[in-house]
């Protein structure tokens, strides 16, 4: 029984059929050849890659086959994408869209927002992720806010599932440095550029550009 | 032979092997109870839906299963999204990403961008397109540059292949008016705001937010 919904409830939470019957999608019992740790979910999970972590459910006790999404309140209420004018307060069951698959996204992980580095050459590091059947196509690293981009190193495709992991090698001056990173899908499909753009009332999804700002030391 | 090739050659085109398995594609020798007329592809072509127009080859004399994408020209030269800085006279075969399913898009056809309407009701209504296997989850007007939002009424979605038709009433007063329009797909994914962001030297694919400006006599 969760607190967190209203009124209390167990979890439950839905996916489409499509995607339920995909080869990846995993009832889980085991892990490393021993039963599932309780922490992870155990005695038995669903995995669901590709989709938010709220659809892969912890300590399952019943599947539905239905017709509709299930009226569960982590599947009608929580975890919904609201238009910017709605109140998450007072939004209807079903209303705006229900997160499923991950949008496009990366991020930056070296340097750190905010670090003091030295002067000289730079490797940035990060990851991108695609989502769905989508592979993440190419990344782009700006120096200058986005006025030129230069093309990030990709690693090999650990899997369709897996974060694809980026570098780049640059040299850099002493000054305050601000560093983008984009990612283009396989389709040709972009990151938006502001989450401004991006807002609702959740604060879900937010899948701008990724931008750190660090200092450096001459 | 195309001349438009370099060097001149047939047509060609290449899509993933799972797509080509996937019930949608097809491969068309008749339309409307008659053989397919010679300037729709005749006598057989493919039809590829939710990737661009290109990979529905006409005329197709060859289908080749192989390990990795044609290099005839129109698949590695042509219909390719190159990086900013690329220089599609001198870029590789196989440089950048190959157009295939299209990105998210939507746009706006009544009014028309310049149109001199009058003021009072107006009906807004377009388009929306989520390619791949997405759907239009919504749809956002907006009347002040994306300041605030009211989300345009959907049609019925007349097959994962078809355009989405939206619209939405408002009450304009005189004066210039600055329509925008944007879609969200069902991933929660949702189309760059600027064009420049998108920017690439063959202009391909470039499906930032939908803007109309018209002039409102009072």
């Amino acid at each position: 029984m969760s607190e967190l919904a209203s009124p209390p409830q167990p979890y439950g939470s839905s996916i489409p059929l499509p995607k339920a019957l995909s080869c990846e999608v995993l009832l889980a019992w085991r892990m490393n050849g021993e039963p599932l740790p309780e922490l992870h979910g155990g005695p038995v999970r669903v995995v669901v890659p590709g989709f938010i972590g709220a659809r892969s459910v912890k300590w399952i006790t019943t599947i539905t086959v239905q017709i509709a999404p299930s009226d569960n309140y982590f599947q009608s209420t929580a975890y919904r994408l609201l238009p910017a004018d709605a109140d998450p307060e007072t939004a209807a069951p079903g209303a705006g869209l229900s997160l499923s698959s991950i949008a496009l996204n990366s991020d930056i992980l070296v340097p750190d927002d905010g670090a003091v580095i030295p002067a000289g050459p730079l490797t940035i590091r990060g990851y991108a992720f695609a989502g769905d059947d989508r592979g993440v196509a190419r990344v782009d690293v700006s120096l200058d806010d986005g006025v030129t981009w230069r093309q990030a190193c990709l690693q090999p495709q650990r899997g369709p599932w897996a974060w694809r992991l980026w570098s780049l090698g640059v040299e850099v001056p002493p000054g305050e440095l601000r560093i983008t990173a984009r990612a283009w899908d396989s389709t040709g499909a972009l990151q938006p550029e502001s989450a401004a753009a991006l807002w609702n009332p959740k604060g879900y999804a937010n899948n701008s550009w990724a931008r750190v700002t660090v200092n450096v030391c001459g």
